[in-house]
């Protein structure tokens, strides 16, 4: 997040980057759970679901690994593991506000993801590639570990949203509107489609098989 | 492919590479569909196919990311999506112009893998891991992807066919040859032995566990 | 290893470097023939095995990756397939020895991981997430490859030993303890954790799930 550093309202961001880092995790950690995998798998899979899509996106872009460089998204993901650890029983009356958190999450990773590449001056097409990556890569090697098929391929325009997301930036971009407005209008846009795909269950086409 | 882009033979090797790419991608898109994948699902799937050996080579190498660099890997990959979205039904017809294609994608993979080690002046046993894991490793994640185990590892010599590929290659740069016809003379060496091996199902032992 | 080259005590380093890629090789080998890989497959998941955990945490510091400089770990993992392929029979009667080995190579790993990110200037606890990395990823991704949920999230305490082998590192580093006894010392904490472990049947507690 460091390149939002030096903006004024780092307090806000640092919030909602917080939010959505946690909600990725207890993801993670949920998923974990339900395989009984040990406290410290747990953990691992929380904090690889947080920051695996960030970490794909700093080593094909050749920039120092985000993580690395702050021990918050660690302590988000210890903080996390004690929310699932003892509340959960009462996370499934949470569910609505952890999709939230976890929608508002997503929104920052494909902002974050594609003023990354945008900064080292790669081309739009590379900008959407690495804002959708930061998006799905984590949740992609969540899959992985427990043994399932990535749900990212299944689940309700979860990619397609960041895609969406990533053209719009791209788009205000180009009208040189400013950068807090595009930030803020890609985030929501992120967000709303999530929201509204999960509503009324909008999906992709399956590509049906010829076996 | 950059490697290429100074000779002479660019037309061609665009054409092979474009071949290649659309054949590797229409592998992935091909099972992604037959595990009920939705249309980003089979593209994703695709595309990693296509260009994940090169990336993990890439990023071991520490160059930059191939198809970071140029639109058109991308753009194979959606022609891939597209020919199995409208010829599926035919596409059976086609397995064996499919199966050529893949074998000269494994072959050009090989060469231009090879290539890149030998740019940075690595001994040649990277050159040849390097010229194998272009070749493999695209295969080997579409599979853990699609939660199966890798084919690479019971197919009809694939990896077999990229390191004696590798190892001509360091033969005939070893005896001066003309660096066009070792070129080519790898890529066919490579198209040759997996013709050969699917024809008459040769593959490697099987290593019996003790289970 | 290279940290080692200009110690003393290069041999004995180079011989416990030696024992303990084979002993990770020989796991990995072994799992793949169970599942009945052929030859080239059981090499690379051996070799995957050894060299994975070191392999990512170069990626993540973005130095050279270690195997790419010095053919030996290529040379371990062949003489770990042929141990495999000709004394497979015998090798049941070897596990104890087998798992010393493990241990060690653990240990050594460690010490290896830490120092790379130390002599980085990395806080302390990105040098314990290497240390760490370089122990477990290799078994992770060997566990990946032969579709099975990876082992480490439930073997008794694996990778708590790396974090606290990690801890008692930085620890000493603190008090300005003699480099080499630090080394030794750590090595010798995660082999007792991990022997102990195993003896007494330690492990974390599972995080039960709510379904």
């Amino acid at each position: 997040m460091f390149l939002f550093d030096d903006l004024t309202q780092i307090e806000v961001v640092d919030i909602i980057e917080f939010l959505g880092t946690i909600a990725f995790a207890i993801s993670g950690i949920r998923l974990a759970s339900a395989k009984h995998f040990d406290w410290f798998g747990a953990i691992v899979i929380g904090f690889v679901t947080a920051v695996g899509g960030g970490t794909l996106r700093d080593l094909l872009l050749d920039v120092p690994i985000f993580w690395m460089q702050a021990s918050r998204y660690i302590w988000c993901t210890l903080f996390a593991f004690i929310i699932v650890l003892f509340f959960k029983k009462y996370l499934v009356h949470l569910n609505n506000t952890i999709f939230w958190f976890d929608c508002i999450g997503l929104g920052l990773f494909v902002v974050v993801g594609y003023e990354k590449a945008m900064a080292l001056e790669y081309p739009v097409w590379v900008c959407v590639s690495m804002a959708t990556i930061t998006g799905i890569v984590g949740g992609m090697i969540r899959d992985i570990l427990i043994n399932e098929i990535p749900i990212i391929f299944t689940q309700e325009l979860y990619a397609v949203a960041c895609i969406l997301g990533g053209i719009l930036f791209s788009i205000l971009s180009y009208l040189h509107v400013d950068l807090v407005v595009t930030e803020i209008a890609t985030a929501v846009f992120v967000v709303v489609i999530r929201i509204l795909a999960t509503k009324y269950h909008l999906k992709l086409p399956v590509l049906r098989g010829e076996d």
